[in-house]
């Protein structure tokens, strides 16, 4: 997967803007510009949705025939509007159907994955993503509904799990045909979105850097989430490996059952003694996804030859908005190594991200998993499955850790009226009319913020030379911008259309 | 192989001392107390040597009996009698038959391996060989001359291959029988010295920490060094693997032909700019023997998901002896890496030291070893064969990079008369006269220290309640001592035995 390519789709599914920009992947985080609808009839059908594909030269060529396909596509979409809390992760509808380039292909998407780093870049812990606006979203499954030139490997109709940097939580994605796999027949598409980033995340950990043979022992935490459980039932795959797996006691019961050999209560027991009492001389694997202190407890825990694998930090999730004392800690308390050490104590410590890796690796691996997943041997175990309106809810329950297995958010339209939903909910129902005021008020700013931006851009194209540097300048502002929303905007900005976003809200509420 | 029971040859080759002693893996490093005798006569032989075996437990009952042995068995050991220059290890006699206690094996050494442990060792900066006075020499080969007790799998005669903490670079070896290893038929003695070291170093860097598959790249450091070749030849064994090498260009043409599929003379060219030349993505795997900012660079070189392994500080090693500035300057260029760097870059750093490495896993990679020997997929390349007598010249060369290969010490007597060797070393006649001469003002020195530290000894075990504590501070008064003895002991103190000690020394010249 390359990063360059992953934004592509909120470019393309906005307005046409001039080819030279395109060509800098950087830059291209500055684009989204959607229109945006707050809440869309759910089961509006995107009737033109399935027509023939738009081959990627059709659509560069005739950006000004625009405006008419876009009252006809129209498509869902959660964008994080701003760093912050759950409410910061929108439904929003996008107009237009989005052009493919040549290699590109459009995928009408089921189901989505939820991820950690997901949560990390709601709080802006999380560079991959590109500034907000943007759609988050690492992987997803879904039908191919159309493809670019040059795409040979995939036709419409195919079934297939995708792995993109970002831009996968909405109905209809655009990602490189090689970001996509076919799905196996016997494979739901909640299985197939909740496979790519928690298995070929623990894949690489386990048999890359960890070279995990026969006979060893791994430390697994937080081994009832989504990479825990994969990572588990790929210590099984390779002969009498012993696994320690962290996770809270009401876990224990389904982590053994999906072989954790030694379940460890890390709320009431210090794992590190847990381990040693079981295993003295350690354990040959740490998976670490917590990282500042608990780091440090994983190298030491390491034998000889042991590796320890960060892949993330955790322990920098502290609420639902940045809490910049748990992230100030887990940054100080951040584990730093010497080789002298690792000399001295023949070990490793490895780093993995995989929104961070650009490699044809990948692939392999995925071909691996989907093997392994056919003969029956990796199987993703779903937690739950949310529809995208209820992204704030699926994500609380993954950071306050309530998950076994894999949360997943579905593109199917809810069943239950809204008002039904809502009266579920009524412990959170006044906070949230509340904050759906404020969040309307803050869209409202945002578009005047985006129409000022649109005239700076065509201001811009006129300016072609000096283009890069104030695309830097510009996207500073953006994040000025979006931090001073955050603090004072809310209550100072009253402005014009006011009165037609009560309207709207009012509709909402009806529904 | 065990750290703990390393030292016990020295022990033995001395007095008996009291059992609880014994117990302490630490507290031996204290206690060689050798009879030196400056010169033996090269071809002396250990007559009741081959003596059938003695039981651990008869040897241990009976120290009473010990003087009269002492008079027939002597074998010759090279001793680093302090931290400094290549003068500072010496080939001395040792008296008595060592005993053999459960499990362990003597052998009778026929060639010995030099490694950049030991120069380090011999500077003071390798903390895994015990104070001076103590036997360096880390892997040896011989032929089994007596087996103590519970000893099944070795039997008197058999030619082995030794990997021990240290004390093999002596014609007598006593280790536990777990540190030998049967050599193929087909060995010589001279190559079998040769695998230990850098043949477990190479394949568990490549193939436990590096996971080295087909189609990657290696960058080798020191590629006509020992490990450099043996790391080669471990390469190839794996398919279509790219091998950066880096050594002078005299050296060039045998490495090529070694297998290095991109030699580069490091003293001419950056190698960081010749592998990019070749490989723009870098390379998966770094082997790094050098430390301080090479190991920065070799970090930057690495592919996603490569490995950077260090083994060593070479760069710490600039003259005979310590070189502080080139110490203080590795240190404070050493690498240190933050897990988020890992993560971000999905790289690894590991350490790897075959002298800290006490592992069962040694076993298997040794068998793993025979075994690709006798399939003449490796093969050990000698460089050149010294005497024990030439220790010095031997470190000489290996520090001053001259080698191709491996350096072995042969315990084989020298053919030449001494003065011949003497004559062709003109320029170093001089000096080597005063040094012989403080030498042996220094051995006399030390002998006086022993007979104390004897006496204390003596009446420590009648204190054992107080022993530990008692035996860390005495270890911290020999390092002391030795300190001191460098400085300004050797004008200082002239004493009774002068007149004995030249005369020896008139004997050794006339040899």
């Amino acid at each position: 997967m390359s990063g360059e390519d992953a934004p592509a789709q909120q470019q393309n599914a906005e307005e046409q803007k001039p080819q030279q920009q395109q060509q800098d992947g950087e830059s291209k985080s500055e684009s989204p510009k959607t229109e945006n609808k707050p809440e869309a009839t759910p089961d509006e059908p995107a009737a033109a949705a399935t027509a023939a594909a738009a081959s990627g030269e059709a659509a560069e060529a005739a950006p000004a025939e625009k405006p008419a396909e876009e009252d006809t596509f129209s498509y869902r979409a959660l964008v994080l509007t701003g760093y912050g809390g759950y409410d910061k992760v929108k439904l929003q509808v996008k107009k237009g159907k989005p052009a493919l380039k040549s290699g590109e292909v459009m995928v009408r998407v089921k189901a989505c994955g939820l991820n950690f780093a997901d949560l990390m870049a709601r709080q802006g812990l999380y560079d991959r993503l590109p500034s907000p606006p943007v759609s988050p979203g690492m992987e997803c499954s879904g039908i191919i509904e159309a493809i670019g030139e040059d795409v040979t490997d995939r036709k419409v109709g195919d079934k297939v799990l995708v792995l993109n940097r970002c831009g996968l939580w909405q109905e209809v994605a655009v990602v490189p045909s090689s970001h996509t796999f076919p799905m196996p027949e016997a494979m739901s598409f909640e299985e197939a979105a909740a496979l790519p980033v928690n298995y070929i995340t623990a894949y690489m950990m386990l048999f890359d850097f960890g070279h995990l043979r026969p006979n060893q022992s791994v430390l697994v935490h937080m081994a009832a989430g989504g990479v825990g459980i994969a990572a588990t039932q790929l210590c099984k795959t390779v002969k009498d490996v012993t696994i320690f797996g962290t996770a809270s006691a009401s876990k224990h019961e389904v982590i053994s059952e999906g072989g954790v050999t030694h379940p460890i209560d890390y709320r009431t027991r210090d794992y590190v003694e847990e381990v040693r009492k079981i295993n003295p001389k350690g354990v040959d694997i740490v998976l670490d996804p917590l990282g500042g202190s608990d780091t440090h407890k994983g190298y030491n825990l390491l034998k000889p030859m042991g590796k320890l694998i960060s892949y993330g930090a955790a322990n920098m999730l502290a609420g639902q908005k940045k809490n910049l004392f748990a992230v100030a800690k887990t940054w100080y308390q951040q584990f730093s190594v010497h080789t002298l050490s690792l000399c001295q104590n023949n070990r490793a410590v490895c780093g993995f991200h995989l929104g961070y890796l650009e490699s044809e690796l990948v692939t392999d691996v995925m071909n691996d998993l989907l093997g392994l997943y056919l003969q029956g041997k990796i199987k993703p175990r779903i937690d739950s499955t949310y529809h995208l309106e209820q992204v704030g809810d699926a994500m609380r329950r993954m950071q306050e850790r309530g998950n076994i297995g894999k949360i997943i958010l579905t593109t199917e339209p809810m069943k239950e009226e809204p008002k039904k939903e809502e009266s579920k909910k009524d412990e959170k129902e006044d906070k949230k009319k509340e904050d759906k005021k404020k969040e309307d008020k803050k869209k409202e700013d945002k578009k005047k913020d985006e129409a000022k931006k649109e005239e700076k851009k065509k201001e811009e194209t006129k300016k072609d030379e000096k283009k890069a540097d104030e695309k830097k300048a510009d996207k500073a502002d953006e994040k000025k911008a979006d931090e001073k929303k955050a603090d004072k905007a809310d209550e100072k900005k009253a402005d014009e259309k006011k009165a037609e976003e009560k309207n709207e809200e009012a509709k909402k509420e009806e529904n």
